[in-house]
């Protein structure tokens, strides 16, 4: 069993994007919307912000506090998508009190750091891929890093949120695998897991995947996470599947310090287009 | 087993649409633009027109020769969308010559019969449907009137097309399926045929689906046509796998005739919607 260190890998990219910032003189600038004082939301923010700034990326956030009208926010991300000077844009998710996909939407596909804008997602389902939702990204990355073949494998992916599943699921058709999408309304969800080369899991539900429910030689991508007593976990009962893994991520070290990466990865590719016109 | 009757029901909802809009004085009119003289196209185009004017709907053929420039297309499509009596427009496929997607997308998303402009896509993609692809609409329509439940359901998808794959696949996630696409990379295609209750192909390769791939009692959705010696043929082996099916459609006269009946449905829903503003 391999573990795929999402952990390691971040810190090579991290690496070799800070030397393409520098040799290709890059000036990139990440503004970061975000909405009242989430706990989660400020040390996602904070840690977007850290890793920015140690490759070189510049960073501003637009903190607006709870109650904020939305034709305030509106007019700040109408200002950021016609200011040179911004390369990206995030909003940081949830938006209290305000619709976050209308919010979304308003932002400038080529500076729609998260991919998530209808112009970016209907390049994505008809195969001419533009910016990828970063977690998307991450765990195609990482699955190509460790020379994980997608095409003519089947894929379950279990979750179909509008981040990670649906997306997912489209990226991995693109690849040519064969994917099955499973929700709270499948039945018998072993049968899916159990016939899946690789079996990718985005609830967020501790112990959802149990050893009953594996294929010896399975990959298994952990996206979900759930806090308990200050501890994080994964969809995975980690333990006991893992000795049935080829490959196998862990929570925390997996996936999540991908998404990050490929945040700074895709500005950098976003920056390179602004800069070929 | 039971055959769902395609034809039966497009000609019940042929009925239905006549009178309502005959009830509700609904002026329709629906252009077509054909660019060549393909012999398949030009059958298309008669059928619609045929079933339009069968049920009161107004219809102009604008049939341009091969070899008409892209911006002489664009300029007509910009006049039908601008055009307050024309409440749909479809271009018929193949465009030869030209790029099909992309005229398509030209398309005021209001006036877009067949549900593929990229603002119905997004809306299908998240779940807040406004103008289905007909053939995908006529699909779930038939599962409808047979009482054939979705919810929960393991549904093999063959195909991955823009027209029936792809949007098909989303519209039965959005009604809680579980679904599997299947393309040309897929190993062990009767695995997912197997373990599914619904199997929909539409690949168009006669006898692709054998006795050998069902599972007793499943639900067989045909979207295939092959053409051998002026005879038409589905991608299920029909005599054999019947046998077996609780309930599939017939080619010809399962989706096919569903199909042209919901380019009228869809006809009646766009003009009611501008109806209410």
């Amino acid at each position: 069993m391999i573990i795929l260190d999402g952990k390691k890998y971040r810190d090579q990219l991290l690496e070799q994007y800070k030397k393409t910032i520098l040799e290709e003189n890059l000036k990139i600038k990440l503004d970061i919307i975000l909405i009242g004082d989430d706990p989660a939301s400020l040390i996602y923010v904070k840690n977007k912000i850290k890793y920015a700034k140690m490759i070189g990326i510049e960073t501003e956030l637009h903190h607006l506090e709870e109650g904020t009208k939305e034709n305030v926010v509106c007019d700040l991300i109408d200002k950021l998508n016609s200011d040179p000077s911004t390369t990206g844009i995030i909003i940081q998710s949830p938006t209290p009190l305000l619709d976050f996909e209308k919010l979304s939407e308003r932002i400038l596909p080529a500076k729609d750091v998260d991919g998530l804008v209808s112009a970016n997602i209907i390049n994505l389902y008809h195969n001419k891929e533009s910016i990828l939702p970063c977690t998307v990204k991450g765990i195609l990355m990482l699955l190509k890093f460790y020379n994980i073949p997608l095409k003519g494998k089947n894929v379950t992916i279990i979750g179909r949120g509008d981040i990670v599943g649906k997306p997912l699921s489209l990226a991995l058709a693109n690849r040519g695998s064969t994917v099955t999408v499973c929700d709270e309304y499948t039945k018998n969800l072993s049968t899916h897991t159990k016939n899946a080369d690789i079996i990718i899991s985005a609830v967020g539900k501790k112990d959802l995947i149990k050893e009953s429910m594996v294929s010896d030689g399975f990959v298994g991508i952990d996206v979900g996470i759930t806090r308990v007593d200050n501890k994080i976990y994964g969809d995975f009962a980690f333990e006991e599947t893992s000795k049935h893994a080829s490959y196998i991520t862990p929570v925390p070290g997996g996936i999540g310090p991908m998404t990050i990466a490929l945040i700074m990865g895709n500005l950098i590719d976003m920056k390179r287009n602004e800069n070929n016109g």
